[in-house]
């Protein structure tokens, strides 16, 4: 798919899944657009568990408060970063910005291929859900759950919500003229 | 340009751009592929500033420690943030990840249009960087440039540093295996 039509195209779905599901080519494919995703100094922190396993996923959807979304997600894509971010310019660290560039890349992959997904954060930062799921998958203790997207072919339309216009988020050359 | 490709040709450019100006109807495909990016619970709470300005770029340029790619810029996007990030679910902010959905959308956006960029992050973070760049853009005390786009058709070609291959970074249904 053409980019600038994917990224007009890409939106959160919070609807239901169809039952096929998802070829682990396509999988890879995905997490490949995420592993091409720039990443500070080239240090690619980020690392992937991609969940198929249909008892798996039941595992996860099974923790409390867990969203429809993961409840019949075909597959699951878990981005990893350190859970001590490690500094590797004069003091910073660029974890987070690396995972989020690659779950972009990864949600537009998706889209282009015909899935939807949510990006899925919040859930995994309240106390303790980041370990439950990193218990499931095996993740190492000095490793993180960052983010999830639960993937499959929406069985609804995917509805955009409104948008801020061009002209109250972006002006040339001074803020807010 | 087709997705994957783009995703595959995206690399950082710290090379020479060449002299040609960047049009404005390209800059504006460009911002608003970021505009476009996904943003937690749709707040869209990055904004951004297009410098095209010939004054405004050499004065950016002037900066200390101003790298190469900031020299010879044909227009720069400046992504702005809040300053003290706002919390919209039960004390989480999502603002940098915000900001960082949208510069991969326009890091890839550019590459379609045949332009060349580098993320520019850490020098912003030093202290009082950022804070120069606002002045010189009106940008509000509250509002802080998280991350900078320089832009330019890249007179050098692109050289891709390597990438570690997909089994170091991604494994199914079990962190490693």
């Amino acid at each position: 798919m053409e980019l600038f039509e994917t990224i007009a195209k890409r939106h959160s779905y919070r609807g239901p899944y169809r039952y096929q599901q998802v070829p682990r080519r396509d999988l890879e494919r995905i997490v490949q657009a995420g592993l091409d995703a720039p990443s500070g100094r080239n240090h690619q922190t980020t690392t992937f568990v991609i969940v198929d396993e249909p008892e798996l996923l039941q595992q996860i959807a099974a923790l409390p408060d867990a969203v429809r979304s993961l409840q019949d997600a075909r597959a699951l894509i878990v981005c990893v970063i350190d859970r001590q971010p490690q500094a590797i310019a004069t003091g910073q660290t660029f974890e987070i910005e690396d995972c989020v560039a690659a779950v972009e890349n990864m949600l537009l992959a998706l889209t282009a291929l015909g899935y939807a997904s949510v990006w899925l954060d919040g859930w995994l930062r309240r106390p303790g859900y980041a370990d439950k799921v990193g218990e499931l998958l095996g993740i190492p203790d000095y490793k993180i759950a960052r983010v999830l997207l639960p993937i499959g072919i929406p069985a609804e339309a995917i509805t955009a919500p409104p948008k801020k216009p061009f002209d109250e988020r972006a002006w040339f050359n001074r803020y807010g003229a």
